[in-house]
């Protein structure tokens, strides 16, 4: 089934340990769709500027995503320019320009409001909403957010979190939100803002699920080579995001839940293996398989309860 | 199988958010041994002081432990002071009184050394050794260290390393023997250095094993109280080491060592549930299988890769 996108589309220059790149593709918006177009009919509403490349306009289009909703302004793309450490835990922001971004008001196409999955990738709550209005009769909505609107745009927040099902946002975030460091208590705290479920990110340490009373927990790969962390967030939530559009079921449940949030973290871990989307563009079913296969090996053990 | 283990035992003034404890039961071996001790025969090895409480000797010993190990020595027990922040993960120390421990020459009984499991928690790593000399046929030896000795006593450590199976350490400390922060390359190092297998403990996001070229990730049980941390890496081994003696397979395997580890999650994650060893003395074997299976829930998910 069709999934909506609104989110960004920018040009990042990044420095890691292991090399740099300049103005490289990425943006929220881009990242999530290389990655749910594996698995679901993408339509992507964002704002790019003249810079914007044809090319990675055409590559979006070439894989089958639906750019109608995206448009072009006069200046220059969002630009996001920053560096990791050796530990790639987090990106030391330098550098950041809204440009168009600045005044982006999304329209969504009429072909896109009959959409029925929704994902709102990081961008002011108060647009985020503008987005859910237009929709017809959408039924999933996933949000992530990010500590700038948790901190200063939490009565806006709170109103879009009303209309949320999923609420996917990393560790800190969630702290924050939930205000306490306590992660179960934190996710009570949420699942009563609105979505009853609650996504936890934690980069390297995989990511917490907390749906109906049920917590699982997913690892991260253990990669030898980590080249950019950059996008990874945004790639969990598209792999999640595909999975559940593609599988359409009437009610959400756990099964695909804890199915979606391993797909994610499989193209998450393949997304930090190079820069941009080049590592994820170029993906096939069966590596994309292959590495659900080896998430299952990592977790696995056998049940030894009824000798204890 | 008998297993034998060589650490403190001390008294512990410890303050968390949650309240706080002065001079409660504590120390590496009485963690270790109270856990492993549901499992397997323990014999334990440690020096008291004059202060030692008859009443926490009786609590050990009516437990089965073997306590003909522990000496007695003029002076103070070893105390250890600390406090916790509200997120709980990492403990300041306010004071380290070495006391007895100080002059600590562990002598093994003869009845000791003919164990097929050694454990040797967080001491000098010249004293670990020393016990390792007087074991006569031991199958399977683990260690645990720490930054002090890693920073402070590498070349002792890294010779006894070379006897030694099972290393079990945190996280910093196995980046800072591995001379890396990636995780994956840190465990090819320290897998150089004789320990065949290595266990990282990585606190609220559980451990992970590496052996054999198999990874495992386990994730640690998310508590909605968490008391007091003190001791969850101790008891983390116990319940490992436990598991792993009681079992006394003929040669140590994937499948024991998986399976190990969440017994070892299982005690930990009770530990934290009270002060000093409250908690983790009163539970029974089906409370013990209980928290097994939700282990095993929150980590399952189904198979989709031949959908993918």
């Amino acid at each position: 089934m069709s999934l909506v996108v609104v989110g960004t589309m920018a040009y990042d220059s990044v420095k890691t340990p292991f090399g740099e790149r300049d103005l490289a593709l990425g943006g929220s918006a881009t990242y999530f769709s290389v990655c749910a177009g594996y698995f679901t009919k993408v339509m992507l509403v964002a704002v790019i500027g003249e810079d914007f490349a044809n090319e990675d306009l055409e590559m979006l289009k070439n894989r089958g995503i639906d750019t109608t909703g995206v448009t072009r302004s006069d200046g220059k793309s969002f630009r996001w320019k920053g560096e990791y450490g050796f530990d790639l835990n987090e990106a030391r922001t330098l550098d950041t320009q809204l440009n168009v971004l600045a005044g982006f008001d999304p329209v969504l196409p009429e072909t896109y409001r009959d959409a029925k999955y929704l994902f709102l990738a990081n961008i002011d709550p108060t647009l985020q909403r503008k987005v859910l209005d237009q929709m017809n009769d959408v039924k999933l909505v996933a949000l992530d957010t990010m500590n700038f609107w948790i901190d200063g745009a939490i009565d806006e927040l709170k109103k879009t979190l009303e209309r949320v099902d999923i609420l996917i946002i990393n560790e800190g975030e969630a702290r924050m939100l939930g205000e306490t460091p306590n992660m179960v208590q934190a996710a009570k705290q949420i699942t009563s803002m609105g979505p009853k479920t609650l996504i936890v990110k934690r980069g390297e340490y995989g990511a917490l699920l907390f749906h109906d009373g049920e917590i699982f927990s997913a690892p991260a790969y253990p990669l030898e080579q980590v080249f950019d962390p950059t996008g990874a967030g945004d790639t969990f939530a598209g792999g999640f995001m595909g999975h559940i559009a593609r599988m359409n079921e009437d009610k959400i449940n756990d099964t695909i839940l804890r199915q979606a949030i391993i797909v994610g973290s499989v193209m998450a871990s393949y997304t930090v293996e190079k820069f941009s989307v080049d590592r994820i563009k170029e993906l096939d079913r069966a590596e994309i398989a292959a590495r659900f296969r080896q998430f299952k090996r990592l977790t696995n053990f056998d049940d030894l309860s009824g000798e204890l």
